[in-house]
């Protein structure tokens, strides 16, 4: 299994299968994502929404299961999971790839296609360039947009420019900077976790822009006429549910997109935790569990 | 003529037509909502959507115009206005109703179709019940939706039931009664201008929710958590463009929609002024120009 630290999502190779099993036979390619269960039986489960299941759905690492148990992620050599909840992996697609698909690859695309984000020759802005944004930005180049990262370290410039393709770099803390692309986007995913002002960046949108926030900032704050002029939306969004997590691998098979990871033993997980917290990582840290966890 | 206080939005009779003017003939029952040019040359005009045209449109009542004048608005026997920025009143429609419907009107029923809140059994939240709020009630019951009106005035109860037809009254200030309707909504439409907490409202917003702002408050302020739960939205608008006002208005005629309103002369107009500052209006003052202003 391939975990990606810290644990809420897993690529692995199937071992055994339980007598009702339909969709995967042993030695298929699965993923599980942020969630291993869901009530089934809501309007959200009947949409394949599941994440927004009206009785919650249960979430893959550090979670209270159906049985009361605490459920542990992908830190195992093995997990059980309902087939529902589990997505094929293209044989082709390199499974430690996959499986920061699962979370942060879903948490941006996700979004990206419910906003209409797919549309080429449209202008995008990501803010922050990180696990999230770093996925938003080779989705906005796979879906023909002119991507542009917003970010407040210079430091970031030549890997978004150079290793992602984007095509504009701009220092979010530069008001000459801000001020040349001011009305230019169509749309802005929002990936910072810290607090920020929002403002600057809804000024950046053109009319009928979207900003979606896909971090977790303590506060959103902004003033009215930031939304009013130019009818702005600013909209949120979590992962998403099982149908559209795997049109998304599906896309990223086909598309040839792979999240950059640096692949790790499980020897290596506490040490991998502080260099997260610390931004130092591009973009994901993956176990190997296989190979390491004897 | 017909001008609503403070003077932004008028209705009125043609008394003479320029020679290349097509749409109109004297006689004609029109409109004039809150501009009255735009470049014509944008790709927001080209769409009808002059209200946000790149040039900035010229507004009706105390803006620049193209020749450097200040616009006048109502105040006046007659106004001259290019034909692009007058609208038909169908001759059933009473005049004095009508002049609301090109400000009230169009700047709720912009965003309730931008954000498809016509599709009959949804529901629809009203906050403040003032000119925007009880024509946001009106659509919203002609659209067919359940609609709850949320006040921190237990005085608009009875209005807002037995007058408009509201499906629920809510006080925004009793937790309880917030509580009770919470995760209801499919949309809500926030008219207030004061400064408000906008967690609460958020919280009564199902899954993909939508709040749309058309008030005015010096600050939107929220917890991130209150749009990443139920990926819901919040976005801005003003008013609506020339297509979709002329919709508007061919809407309300055909569902005998018409704003409440009070008919006063123009020696009323300071007065008017001052009780609309106290709120003390059901729901827009409409001055009868033909009638007083000899």
């Amino acid at each position: 299994m391939y975990p990606v630290v810290p644990g809420h999502e897993i690529a692995g190779i199937v071992k055994e299968i339980g007598s009702n099993v339909q969709r995967f036979k042993v030695g298929d390619h699965v993923g599980v994502g942020t969630f291993v269960d869901s009530c089934r039986d809501c309007e959200y489960c009947d949409d394949k929404l599941e994440v927004h299941c009206l009785k919650q759905c249960v979430g893959t690492f550090n979670a209270v299961d159906v049985d009361g148990t605490i459920t542990k992620g992908g830190y195992s050599n093995s997990i059980v999971v309902q087939e529902r909840y589990c997505y094929t992996i293209p044989e082709s697609y390199p499974l430690a790839s996959a499986a920061p698909l699962l979370c942060a690859g879903i948490t941006v695309y996700t979004p990206m296609m419910r906003h209409k984000m797919n549309q080429a020759g449209k202008s995008l802005g990501v803010i922050g360039l990180g696990g999230l944004g770093h996925m938003a930005v080779k989705f906005g180049k796979a879906f023909g947009l002119n991507v542009t990262v917003l970010s407040t370290s210079i430091s970031k410039r030549e890997e978004a420019l150079t290793l992602l393709g984007a095509n504009k770099f701009v220092i979010s803390s530069d008001q000459e900077q801000m001020a040349a692309v001011a009305k230019s986007l169509d749309f802005i995913i929002d990936t910072a976790s810290g607090d920020h002002p929002f403002d600057p960046y809804l000024s950046l949108l053109k009319t009928s822009g979207v900003l979606v926030l896909v971090g977790a900032p303590s506060e959103v704050k902004f003033s009215a006429l930031s939304l009013l002029h130019g009818r702005r939306t600013v909209s949120g969004s979590a992962t998403g549910g099982t149908k559209e997590t795997q049109e998304m691998i599906n896309f990223c098979a086909a598309h040839g997109i792979h999240p950059n990871i640096e692949v790790v033993p499980i020897q290596y997980a506490n040490e991998a935790l502080e260099r997260m917290i610390k931004s130092d990582v591009k973009y994901r840290f993956v176990i190997d569990i296989e190979n390491s966890l004897k």
